[in-house]
């Protein structure tokens, strides 16, 4: 069985690393596949890629719908490309949380001072900014008001091709410089009802990932990722089962494997720079092949159960 | 960081995934690297294999003592080559043993039937038989007394660089036509005593394994590996640590990870056939990348806090 995954990045390396134990093997449609080098075949072209291919998934939600499109067309690719509309708009994005009935930050208001947001390719805090009036909004921009939050939060969901969904328990993310450094499970109820609407409503396959603020006890929907995601890398260890391992049983037809965290879980990005190992000798140290570059996720490391002080 | 293993069967596979998220490399020495096929470069001589490593391990016991000790004067190996020698001969491995005040079946006593095993290169059972005449025993054999035992049980532990030991629980194992077939853990208290007394008379480096008997409540030494184990799959997910993670972890001077049991775990091999991974929806699915056979283990399955009958 032949999974063929668009982009090389982290999250590839890791959906790999998550397969190759179950005996799938991997090809990567990839420009610069440093973090996937040896796990699999790298293809530059969309076509000799397919050709091969057994499913299709992706590990970014920047993908080009057209190819996907294209794939859906000749082979079974989860998550679907609507999904992948959806989440690359956050205008249409929005409107479609707001028409499930989920709660988002009030946008295009009129007040100011608001969050300017680019529609697309904003990602981890970048092309976001604070506007005073509407003629420093650009057209392809949204202006969120600014919410006050106690803390931001994610849910990771899956749902199989049969329709089964699991969640796993909402954690809690900090960040730094707009980007995630830490994230922590469980603190707090688990709350599927969202991803429910949302994946029911999709007719979606595989993890997904909802980010979302809590303001006063309600949770605010921010942003969908339709893929496995950063705040869930401490379910590699942390997990019956990881994200990676279930995004692939969900997309094979596979039963999905619980969800639920075993024990306390804490990850935290290693950006710009790999510390030597025997730092965390109570962690779970990982690597992603990346060359290091100031401000750049080259790894992260979950602790499991450890008495340790946030990082 | 370039780790080579001598040997590519699932024991070096299991390695090499367990490494490849740390950031390491791998590379081995080789013939048939089915089951290691993509997750590094395969050699099948000595000296450029060796040309480039940072450090090599082994993944089987019957390696060439020259070998290692080849490359031990040039590179760091662990386990070291007098743990392998001790391990590679029954009749110095139980006089060893029996050194260390450890107890093993009686051998060698006159005493008919007896079984005569090989005194090298025989596993999983292969090279034994049952002898009634001190006439049936070749001049490479030694006939151990018939023990009646009432289980077999299995201790891994792993002892870093730093001399720091840590031993897994003491897991029971099941042998169906002579090969493991299920392991469990926990199923008695740990029993660390042997491992240490071993360990530290070789100055050991790495994981270990320690195949037993239980006699009316005593625990007779069978064999040990100088190697991660069949035995220690459950470890994957069963364990906070791996036995993959903690062998590269010690043999690199990295601190070992805890080694104790996440809740209940039960693993068995598959064994000449590759089963639709659909059937153990409970089930963490390994296979191995090798051709199937009859007879062959071509995977195993793990299941942890799962309420199922033993297979």
């Amino acid at each position: 069985m032949i999974v063929g995954i668009l982009g090389g990045g982290q999250l590839g390396r890791m959906l790999a690393l998550a397969g190759i134990p179950m005996g799938l093997e991997f090809r990567f449609l990839e420009k610069n596949p440093e973090a996937v080098r040896g796990l699999g075949e790298v293809f530059t072209e969309l076509e000799p890629f397919a050709k091969g291919c057994d499913a299709v998934t992706y590990e970014w939600e920047n993908v080009p719908v057209e190819q996907v499109q294209w794939l859906e067309e000749r082979l079974p690719v989860w998550p679907g490309s609507r999904a992948l509309e959806v989440s690359q708009d956050r205008l249409r994005e929005k409107e479609f949380l707001n028409g499930l009935g989920i709660e988002t930050a009030p946008f295009n208001t009129g007040r100011f001072p608001g969050i300017a947001k680019t529609r697309r390719m904003g990602y981890d805090g970048k092309g976001q900014r604070r506007v005073n009036a509407a003629d420093e909004v650009g057209p392809d921009e949204i202006v969120e008001d600014i919410l006050t939050f106690e803390r931001e939060v994610a849910l990771l969901a899956v749902r199989s091709r049969q329709g089964e969904i699991r969640t796993y328990p909402l954690i809690e993310t900090t960040h730094r410089d707009g980007i995630l450094v830490k994230a922590e499970a469980p603190v707090a109820e688990v709350a599927p009802d969202y991803a429910h609407r949302i994946m029911e409503e999709l007719d979606y396959v595989g993890v997904m990932a909802l980010e979302m603020f809590e303001v006063q006890g309600r949770l605010i929907a921010n942003e969908m990722a339709p893929r496995v995601h950063n705040s869930g890398h401490w379910t590699i260890e942390g997990a019956y089962t990881s994200q990676f391992e279930n995004h692939l049983r969900a997309g094979l037809g596979w039963p999905l494997g619980r969800t639920e965290a075993r024990g306390h879980a804490l990850s935290f990005n290693l950006i710009g720079e790999l510390p030597d190992p025997s730092k965390f000798p109570e962690g779970h140290y990982h690597a992603y092949g990346k060359a290091v570059r100031p401000g750049r996720k080259v790894g992260h490391v979950t602790m499991i159960d450890a008495k340790v002080q946030h990082v």
